[in-house]
């Protein structure tokens, strides 16, 4: 069985993990006979934003804490995370993506990687297993992988800056997944797009029976 | 196109809405071609549980504030629940249900449960559309409707509890969704049961499908 490591930024599309995204990569991953462990940096959260409001609050939260409400407590420090024990690696969107993985919601292409991420990334990439990334997620591929090719969607000022720190952006729709294959990397735009939850349900499926695909070919 | 009202109970397991549970419902409408309105009462946490460490932490949460990270910001207070106006009510399980919106969690079979929600589920019912409950959602329906046929999966302890209250418990698994044609209630056990996330999609996805089932039989 195929081992798949999910990184979450928190709980909650506003100011940490895209719970429809972070809930229906688990449900692929399970769906299409793999299992998932999940990882999340034990550090607070940018900021806390009241989602019924939409206004910020005065409180303190933890990515890991936050993240553990998705896992059901079955959640490690990312700082565990080994890349040698797992065949691919996932990061669910949400602005958590943006403002706890990486700075990119507060500072666009000037953007700094979480270290732990970073490693986790990296330590990935150079064993060449795969990587997928969904919404908001990929401008931390852009930013740590050179000339990586991906997809955020179709919204000009994100393509801008992921073309700036040069990554290849391909527009795409609902259900799409870009896969670059020299870098084993796997994208998909989900809510990157104005979307219906069963759109979200197809993208992460389509993205995780891609990695899926990618790992029989790489056996034949 | 048939509307559903969703009722979530905060966000996580241990102290609100099942994640997996509430993003998979609204999933299974969606999927199946009806539309979704999110309620919650607007009422603070019976309490907050870290869920990574799994012990109660001092915070306050309000119960519609949490629900709103499932719901992207989209849900509106229980109070504004109009059961005139939609066709179908549907109650994700998780700790939240048994103590945000009912205190089964601490009361057992003596419960009460909260007024709106009671409010909400009577008016339904009185004007005989369809209820959906998953988990442990269905000791609310339990306490509120007469000699109401369920599932609370295979608990012995809640099963006792739930016929107490003179509901008549059918014994189920995964997938399975009990039908009580004459009250019009719909239940199915999810995570009443160790599941895997898949099995939850199953779950909710059965019980939409029966509710929509329903629909057409009584159109014919």
């Amino acid at each position: 069985m195929k081992k798949f490591a999910v990184i979450l930024a928190g709980c909650g599309n506003l100011d940490g993990a895209e719970i429809h995204e972070a809930v229906l990569t688990l449900l692929a991953i399970d769906k299409l006979g793999a299992s998932y462990s999940i990882f999340a940096p034990d550090v607070n959260q940018h900021h806390v934003i009241d989602h019924y409001k939409k206004k910020p609050t005065e409180e303190t939260r933890n990515v890991l804490t936050e993240s553990a409400r998705i896992a059901r407590g079955n959640i490690q420090p990312l700082l565990k995370y080994d890349a040698g024990e797992f065949d691919a690696l996932v990061l669910p969107g949400g602005y958590g993506a943006a403002k706890n993985l990486c700075s990119y919601a507060t500072d666009g292409p000037d953007m700094k990687v979480n270290d732990e991420v970073a490693y986790a990334v990296m330590k990935t990439r150079s064993l060449n297993k795969p990587i997928g990334a969904l919404c908001i997620a990929p401008v931390i591929l852009a930013k740590l992988i050179p000339n990586v090719t991906l997809t955020i969607g179709t919204d000009e000022t994100t393509e801008k800056h992921v073309e700036s720190l040069g990554a290849i952006n391909i527009r795409s729709t609902h259900g799409d997944v870009v896969v670059d294959q020299k870098n084993n990397v796997f994208t998909t735009p989900c809510y990157m797009l104005d979307a219906r939850i069963s759109q979200i349900a197809e993208g992460a499926e389509n993205l995780i029976r891609e990695i899926m695909k990618k790992f029989q070919n790489s056996e034949v």
